[in-house]
């Protein structure tokens, strides 16, 4: 714990101090244990990080508390890819329907999904034109006019932008959205293991979004040949785990995609090592969505709504004014004033993002409860007391503690205290997650663990076939919730990622596939759940 | 000049030092003055900012050269919206047809250029889905959810996104795109005053992206009625001019909206000065188009080329071995190496952006012609002979002036000549514009004027009628050379902005409007021209 700090009660009362707080009538109306479903919901728009658009089934706004969130991303993944050599680009947003014929095994998965210009204006278009789902069929076409030579590669671009799947299924803010906005990176190398290199490395990236930027852990691994990306080679992922329901969930992919684009859309350079012939070049596509969001939101939430890890908030910490009453002389209010402003301007020179409420009329208890929902990381009272006392009185969004800070210190405790703060709610999710990744050698505990909310590591062929066995005899009838709050069968689980980091115990030649009906020798150990 | 600096020749002569400068077969083929157009698309395609998206027609690649200007025009342009208290937001990229009904005045100009979705997957959409042409239409009626008091306001919302205007006209790069990047604000207000102010402000910031980001100078003014923005109360707008042509160009756009759009979108407060009275929001939207990158090309470019401002240049300094021979001791060339990695440490350092070509195989002859192609602002050449004299030699790729800088200056001198590049740059495009904005007081010399590449400030009643009138009446036989290269009548002038720096000498109440069938009093000097 922080210096000053004391522990709070259970973490869940704002504080008995000398403020009551009020029931919030705008608050989040269910708790996060009984309908997890609505709680997003509420949550992701009453926190004002999305509104729904109602015009158009599908489509989310996303508002300044989002896109803050995802601008600390780009930021810090543009800057760590642009140090690798990748810079940026921007293709149209539509392929012709003359294109997508090149490449059907890729097509063939998003067909359903294509959103279709067929007028402009009030004429018919010759040829109809789709709205990209992603890239690799707009690009690279010009990958094959660039590239002409062995010293054009590597070629390393990205944009971002928004892309367009027009899904049938469900949709949720963040997590499956008809548009959504991305990242998608689209590399050439001249060898296999210099474009592995890349898949890895960006790999990493993706995985310090989550764990160093949102505070969520995620799993490392490889997907199997059912989950890889439609027409690639192999595809890396990083999984990570919502407690409330047990599900994993995909957080980003880095695709090898080996050869199979470069033979579809011829893109070949002359061997340096062999004169005369020539070899098709080795690609790579990776890609990280606003989903991120929605998983942060998912892990950290509570009852009382969103925690923000304090290096993506928008507002890290809020400075709420405290005991005043009608009685408060005037001097003491303007003193007290003086003193939030020169706090303000410590926190400000210290580069934090603050906020100062001092919206009339309002109570300290209804604002306490408005900047929790937000998620605030970090709450400063400031009141006459904390001023004769020269002191800042804290409280701690993610588990509730309370303390206070010496006025003089302020600069130089808060940004230790919000990196104590990201540290914990990482620790904490991490915590979660391990305990309910369960390493399993008996198929008879499958269902009941995933029952329990886990996702399950057991040792696995990596047949595909046996890969849809499996899903098909985890599905069970226990009831759960389902998205619209009403109890459903549950979905069978899938395979998550074979991880890299391979549990002991697994005896090549000898250790079975768990499935009872498959036989099969155990390729590896395969992280397994219901997921999203 | 800067120290070390000797006046080159001419400014035409790549350098008559030890290096003979071949013809580069690469280059552009056309003077930019003998075929404007032909020379423009080769610069934007061989100097690899665009590449033409054949698949669909007015469409176009955005390569890391123009990413990396835009890149630098949002940072510069975030940071200054972010201090004035604007967000940013992501609204989804379609609107329907229903909520286009909803505002008919403004949807009628972009009505014939919407781009149309009909379909998902093979099934047909209940209701067809347009791509925006801009947001107005998709925000607003999420500001009516949004503002419910006086406290909401202002609202101030940017994105940056990319917009569909299916234009029937002849597309060119960056001028005219059927689909293209842009940032769109848009804020709400409670006073006219308050709307006002911001809108002057926007403007102001466009006018820097234009003159301290791309060293291009630009007329800042309002636009008369015939040219505002559909729908809006009232535009301001800076306004660059093509010297090649002699033609205006609309640089961004600042708009007014008054209460047009509330009224249509019901986007009320209660007045805080008379309890229970509502009154409607004051609104501004404003919007800068990757167009200003094809103003900066135009203008700066010349026959050789690219010629790039420094502060946007993604290489700002090309560092070139020289003197290199066949003959040339080990000794001597890795020696000369290692010089070249302190100088491009020290440059690093310097937070310069630079590039060492070490290609093989090419002489620095073609190396220099290759780059200056490119437009990189400054070329370093480093040989035996400088590494002897410890210096380096420069050369400048805007006049071709040439000089040496001491070696340990290096860091401290490059920024200072980078800096006086810039400033060189803009000097040279301000004397190009303003000794080609011509008063005129004779209606007799107005033709005249145009054909000889000028644009023209004029007494002018502000009547939209006679707009008309004198856009007809400048129509000119005299041939031009069109976009397609060949010669065809020119188009009538139309009037590009009210400058709000008047000019003196126009007697209210006695000057009267230029048009000599017009017999109307002046109402301001109006600047107009031939304009894209």
């Amino acid at each position: 714990m922080a210096p000053g700090e004391k522990a709070a009660g259970g973490g869940k009362q704002a504080g008995n101090k000398n403020v009551t707080v009020p029931v919030n009538l705008n608050g989040i109306s269910v708790s996060k244990d009984v309908n997890f479903s609505q709680w997003y919901q509420e949550v992701v728009t009453k926190c004002e990080l999305v509104e729904y658009y109602t015009e158009i089934s599908g489509f989310y706004i996303l508002r300044p508390a989002a896109m803050h969130i995802w601008g600390e991303i780009r930021d810090w993944f543009s800057e760590r890819t642009k140090a690798m050599g990748v810079e940026e680009t921007s293709f149209p947003l539509f392929l012709s329907a003359t294109s997508l014929e090149k490449e059907k095994a890729h097509v063939e998965g998003f067909a359903p999904e294509l959103a279709w210009v067929t007028k402009a204006g009030d004429k018919d278009l010759e040829v109809p034109v789709a709205v990209r789902p992603t890239s690799e069929a707009v690009m690279y076409p010009y990958y094959a006019k660039w590239i002409r030579s062995h010293r054009d590669l590597p070629l390393k671009l990205q944009q971002w932008c928004s892309v367009v799947r027009w899904e049938a299924k469900q949709t949720t803010p963040f997590l499956r959205a008809r548009e959504f906005l991305w990242q998608e990176g689209h590399t050439a190398h001249l060898t296999e293991q210099l474009a592995e290199k890349e898949v890895l490395e960006i790999l990493e990236l993706y995985a310090g979004v989550y764990e160093q930027l949102l505070a969520v852990p995620v799993v490392r691994g490889k997907k199997t040949e059912n989950e890889k990306f439609a027409g690639g080679y192999w595809t890396s992922t990083c999984e990570a785990f919502i407690p409330t329901n047990g599900r994993g969930i995909q957080g980003a992919t880095s695709h090898a995609l080996g050869q199979n684009f470069s033979k579809m859309f011829d893109i070949t350079v002359e061997d340096p090592n062999k004169k005369g012939e020539h070899l098709y070049v080795w690609q790579n596509s990776w890609g990280l969505s606003t989903r991120v969001i929605g998983v942060m939101v998912m892990i950290h939430g509570d009852d009382k709504g969103l925690v923000l890890p304090p290096r993506v908030a928008r507002i890290q910490v809020v400075v709420i004014p405290v005991g005043i009453t009608a009685k408060t002389k005037p001097e003491v209010k303007e003193n007290l004033n003086n003193k939030i402003s020169e706090l303000a301007a410590a926190l400000k020179g210290a580069k934090i993002r603050i906020e100062v409420d001092e919206r009339d009329g309002y109570t300290p208890g209804f604002k306490f409860a408005d900047w929790e929902m937000k998620g605030v990381p970090l709450r400063l009272e400031f009141g006459p007391k904390d001023a004769e006392k020269q002191v800042v009185s804290y409280a701690r969004r993610d588990n509730g503690a309370k303390g206070t800070i010496p006025l003089d210190e302020v600069a130089a405790q808060v940004p230790i205290l919000l990196e104590q703060i990201q540290k914990d709610m990482y620790d904490k999710a991490e915590k979660a997650f391990s305990s309910h990744r369960l390493m399993l050698n008996e198929w008879e505990k499958v269902v009941p663990s995933l029952n329990a909310k886990n996702v399950v590591i057991i040792p696995f062929c990596e047949e595909p076939k046996c890969e849809d066995e499996i899903k098909d005899k985890t599905k069970s009838d226990e009831a759960e919730l389902g998205p619209d709050g009403k109890p459903q069968p549950s979905m069978g689980m899938k395979s998550l990622c074979i991880p890299f980091e391979q549990p002991e115990g697994l005896v090549p030649g000898e250790t079975k596939c768990l499935n009872p009906s498959c036989g099969r020798n155990a390729k590896s150990w395969v992280m397994f759940g219901r997921s999203y």
